[in-house]
């Protein structure tokens, strides 16, 4: 049959991933923890299961978690989502991408997206039969630049996507960009998908940035994150929205079409589990101190190290080691030197003016040592 | 915002379940178990995340799961799909359904679906941006009409949404309607997507005519099926697809940026409790003895029973006991009755021509007992 996404290949955290296992590399290329998820969360999972709660459960997701999420965003950024009308909870933040963009974007549409970004944005537009225009990132710092965006807005444009935390650079804006983001659609009636799933993992005492926290930019916004990221239970693939209700309303129509409902037993031991906001609030310190262990071996390298400000994974610029473009650098580090690295190019419409590689740093320090001892002799 | 859904509002089975619990109803509405799944395969699932097995699984499956799907169908009909590039594990029949049809269906295409169906599918064929065209099943027992369907096919027709045993009539194809639909489609290049969740529920030794069994049918079909329903876990979102390399590389590239994987731990277990086929060759009997104790029941109501062959729906003609239509009889079951039900005409594109309620007998006795206490006294 005719493709409908005729340039889309198997996503690199796929190709990667299991390049890493055949080669029996330490896997820093998929974001994912190698660590457990906290017992205490596991075991409420199985105390859901035993307590019979494996049926579907309300299509909008378990009533606790919900309230528990519109808990934690007032005490994060201060709003109030209503739990019944402007939380929902999804099989994942992906999931929950591609079904604000079936929601909210009509064939025809232009949205905007920032590059680089995630993988899953323009072929979730492609199906939505609209378009993606990408306005690059600054190259020096990843930061939005707002005069680029402003000449890409057009009368055709739905929406924008933006990520902070980003993946792959953690870049994180600040209030102040989301000020001037907030500004610029003012005249507008841009629609925003804002994908957070990081917001736990932000350091050296900087905010995240949510659109959640300024009434304006929220009215317009779907707040997409991600318990997986945050929990440590990548494989559970339970993640949530916010949006205002009348934009909600939208996405659940798409979202009962979709998935339906999300698990059962892990979203009632993930409403327990998030009631308790220091399951969350120690999360920057746990990932700083990893970054700063990762970082620290990185500089006995000959990689160079980019900043990073969130997000659990840390680039690098490996030109002087390489002059491979990235794919096949990260192909070459993964089966010469035994550390998977996610190279930058596909998060990009074309090839990258900078040689960078992306790890993921969310391992056991042991891990971690492991593929530093590697990196140190290139 | 302007509603990519504007004639969708909530689904049926969300709106009754929340009026039976709001006026403490027997919910016979929404198709799902009110026991337990095994005990077993709740402990496989706690084994697995205590064996650490919480973080993302590749992305078409856990690869044992996907040969005891493949070993389980090749049991069942013989065919043998290659685990590898023809199976692929979904959070769920809806799910998959979605994701097979933005896969393979074009804007602009037009889609065959068999009227009464399940209610996700024209949303679903909407939001691909193509044209759902509804074929009425015959009035009196809801059987394919192959001059009907054939008159609608056209140059546009790109698939066919077919569904055995059938939601909510629980009519069974015959293996003569899987050939005529062979033979109708063999000159196109007409896809199908066959939603099979009902497959392991069929009653009086009938067969389920499985489009896997046909090898010219499967050539061109994608099969859908869920373990919820099958292991009375509906709670669980995990489901699968078994189709032609070819069409599955295409579900694929959808499904990665959808929901990109499913639920690890519930995968795990899965894979090694469908391993043994007598936990679900068991399941024709199990049901078929709550269909029987159901419709003995019904027989002493003003009710009248449709034919129920397989799937845990039995319909009933109400129209001795009520002259509402059959969304108002439905509210005022559950409502003065205490009993909720699902009414046709969510299936339906038009009113239907009978007055048909569909009723779950996926409970257990004492449940199904207590429901015909109050309905007998209709
Ligand atoms: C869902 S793919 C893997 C995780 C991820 O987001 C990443 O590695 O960037
Ligand atoms: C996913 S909605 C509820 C289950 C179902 O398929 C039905 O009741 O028809």
């Amino acid at each position: 049959p005719v493709s409908r996404l005729p340039e889309v290949g198997t996503t690199i955290f796929t190709v990667m991933s299991a390049l890493a296992q055949q080669h029996g590399a330490v896997n820093l290329g998929q974001g994912f923890p190698d660590f457990a998820g906290d017992p205490a969360l596991l075991d409420l999972v199985t105390e859901a299961m035993q307590a019979g709660l494996n049926q579907y459960p309300p299509m909008t997701g378990v009533p606790a978690l919900r309230e528990a999420v519109s808990r934690k965003i007032e005490r994060q950024h201060g709003r109030r989502y209503d739990p019944d009308t402007e939380i929902t909870i999804t099989a994942g933040a992906t999931q929950a991408l591609l079904t604000a963009v079936l929601a909210l974007v009509h064939p025809g549409d232009e949205v905007i997206v920032l590059d680089p970004c995630y993988d899953s944005y323009v072929p979730a537009i492609t199906l939505a039969g609209a378009r993606a225009v990408r306005v690059p990132l600054r190259v020096d710092d990843f930061g939005p630049d707002f005069d680029a965006i402003g000449a890409a807005l057009s009368p055709r444009t739905r929406a924008i996507i933006i990520n902070t935390p980003h993946n792959p650079s953690g870049r994180i804006w600040r209030e102040d960009e989301r000020e001037a983001l907030t500004r610029l659609l003012a005249p507008t009636e841009v629609l925003v998908i804002s994908d957070e799933v990081y917001e736990h993992m932000v350091f050296d005492g900087q905010v995240h940035a949510s659109a959640s926290a300024s009434p304006e930019l929220a009215a317009r916004t779907v707040v997409v994150s991600s318990f997986g990221k945050t929990f440590h239970v990548t494989g559970w693939k339970v993640g949530y929205v916010a949006a205002p209700a009348v934009l909600m309303a939208e996405f659940r129509k798409v979202h009962q079409f979709n998935v339906f409902t999300v698990n059962t037993p892990m979203q009632h031991a993930l409403a327990r589990y998030l009631a308790e906001p220091a399951h969350y609030e120690g999360l920057p310190d746990f990932y700083q101190r990893k970054r700063d262990l990762f970082r620290a071996g990185l500089a006995a390298s000959r990689l160079v190290l980019l900043p990073c400000e969130g997000s659990y994974f840390q680039c690098v610029d490996y030109s002087p080691v390489s002059a491979l473009d990235d794919e096949a650098f990260c192909r070459w580090l993964t089966t010469e030197v035994g550390v998977a690295a996610i190279p930058l190019s596909p998060f990009c419409a074309t090839p990258p003016q900078r040689r960078i590689a992306r790890f993921c740093f969310a391992k056991q320090d042991a891990t971690l040592t492991r593929a530093l001892e590697r990196l140190a002799a290139l």
